[in-house]
Formats: C-alpha cells, structure tokens, sequence
C-alpha cells in the first residue's frame, strides 16, 4: 500500500494570546496545507536560545490551544536543546524557547520534534486494517525501513509526516510516495 | 552482531596542491579519528556556493591524491546543491563549491554525499561472514532499519559511519551501538 510523504520543515503553533504578544493581530493565509483547515500563514518568527537563534520559522494556522515548536534534531543541536520526540499536544518535559515576532516577545516551553506519523481518518484505518503503528519502506540510493505511528482523527488527508532529518536521511521529498509494509 | 557508530559532520578532506593554495603551510593534528592514520585538524575552511556559505568547515588528514568535500543533503539544501551519494574517491557527477581558507582560495568539484559505509577489514569480513552489503537495525524513539555498503580494507577499525542526518533521523551519537541483522 502506498501513501503519500509530507515533509514538515521546522515551524510553530500559537495560541491566541501568544499571536496576540507576537503579532498583535491575526493569522493570515500564506497557502492552504494538505491537512484539511491547516495553513500556512504569512507570518513568521525567530526561535531564539542562549546558544543560537533560527530565523524566519513559518507559522502554520490556525491558532491553537497551547503554542507548539516543532524543530528537527539537526536545528536542535544548533539551538544547545534537548527536546522530546512526542505527538503533537504532548507537550510533557519539553523544551523552553524564546519565540521572537514583530510587535513582541515569548519564552514559552513546547519546543518538541515530532514523532513520524501518519495522518489518517478513523474510517480508513478500520477499512485497511491498519495497526497503531506500521513500518514504512523507503527505496531509493539511501533505503531502509522505519517505524511510524498512526494517528487518526475524524477528518484527514492520508498523508506520512516526517521531519526534515527523517527526509534527508533518505532523500525523500514532499510529495514522494512510499510504502506501508505488510504487517 | 554490534557494531559502533561513528558520526561524521561535513567535512573536507585535501590534495597537497589545494592545501599549498589555501593554507600555504601542512596539516597539523587536532586528534585522531578512530580510522588508524586519520585525524581531524586545526585547520577549517568556508564551503562557499552562490546561494549560501558554511563557516568551520572542518580539515581531515592527511591530504589524500583528490580533494572531497563531504556534506549531508540538509547542508546541500542550504547551499543549493544536489551532490551524488558516493563512495569515498568516487566524485564522478560531483558538484563543484569555492573552497575558501586562510590564504587563498579554490573552485573544485569533489563536493558528495558520503553513502553510509562500514569499515572492516578484509580478514574481519570473512571472518564474520559479511556480504556487501548489510541491514542495521537502530532501536530508540525512532527506530528502524537502513540498508550499508561495507568497505573493506587491508587496516581499518570496525565501524559503522554515517552522516549527520541519519544519526539525527534516528537520535543516534557519535560511538552508539547499532546491530547487524542476520542476512
């Protein structure tokens, strides 16, 4: 069976009263994401550390319930943190950043690198039969096989997340597909 | 069986005629790698494109009859460049770079993806009875399975390398232990 990859570059999710600190206004539509009433907004930020700092990291809308940033291990090291691997909303033991906007300023936890998971509707999981967590093949000059969690929800486009280092590991890009092994 | 991890960030290795062109002096031995007569030096250099440059770029000697410069795929897309997964010395289809040190500065081509290897000896590897190629399993958060070409060679100590976005795809460090699976 195969499923589509979407490559998910570092990026941050804000609650109201965080882009209210940041931006002092609202979200705006940059592009619409694969995740139906997901975006990508115009606006971006720098996450700032004592050891280093990364510009221009998008903001993806709409707000949510907890502010959320989503970094690879790779900009880990360069920012001198630690963060948990968790699904998103897992917010336990993550890391502190300082997230900087153009009107304000935050120093919020929930700096996370997301676990691979595949975005999938509870209607298909049931259909294809498909456990809590899969193996995924990878073809390709750089190939192997990982291991990623499902998780569903009532509306969702079926879709594989994984991170920057998880794609140039293996040189998968957006948009490439790949295959969920037979379990 | 197990088999150490050793993580190698970009890195540049020189023939005599460029190491004369940009440092106009020898190689001198930061420390010594854990492949018998390597060694990573004081030396640094900038890795230079038109889209982008990378600072503290580190020296591995001693010179060899090629000048390589070693990158992952994350650092490619910083730089704008599309570099062959190759073997070490195979730099057909590589991508030329400005290679810049303290005294001068040079344009070569040699620029790779390095393809993760194991080093081995030729006695060890019929030894243990291992073919070309071999699967290692990675355990952890996130785990999985990637496919390795061994390197055999009359000294060498028993290792696995890969770049630094396998290691951080898989939350692995420098001198971890990973696991051959049985062919």
């Amino acid at each position: 069976m195969k499923i589509k990859v979407g490559v998910s570059n570092r990026h941050v999710h804000l609650k109201q009263s965080d882009l209210d600190i940041l931006f002092g206004g609202e979200l705006t539509v940059k592009n619409n994401l694969t995740q139906p009433g997901q975006f990508a907004c115009n606006e971006t930020v720098t996450i700032k550390t004592n050891k280093s700092e990364i510009n221009n990291v998008r903001v993806l809308g709409p707000t949510r319930n907890y502010t959320q940033v989503e970094i690879s291990k790779t900009d880990a090291y360069k920012l001198g943190l630690n963060p948990p691997v968790r699904t998103s909303g897992d917010l336990d033991g993550s890391e502190v950043v300082t997230i900087i906007g153009p009107k304000g300023t935050i120093e919020t936890n929930g700096c996370i690198i997301a676990d691979r998971h595949i975005h999938v509707t509870y209607e298909d999981k049931l259909k294809y039969n498909l456990p809590d967590k899969v193996n995924i093949k990878i073809d390709g000059i750089k190939k192997g096989i990982i291991e990623v969690n499902l998780k569903p929800s009532e509306v969702a486009f079926f879709e594989l997340h994984l991170d920057t280092d998880d794609a140039n590991a293996f040189l998968i890009k957006n948009g490439d597909e790949v295959e969920i092994l037979d379990m």
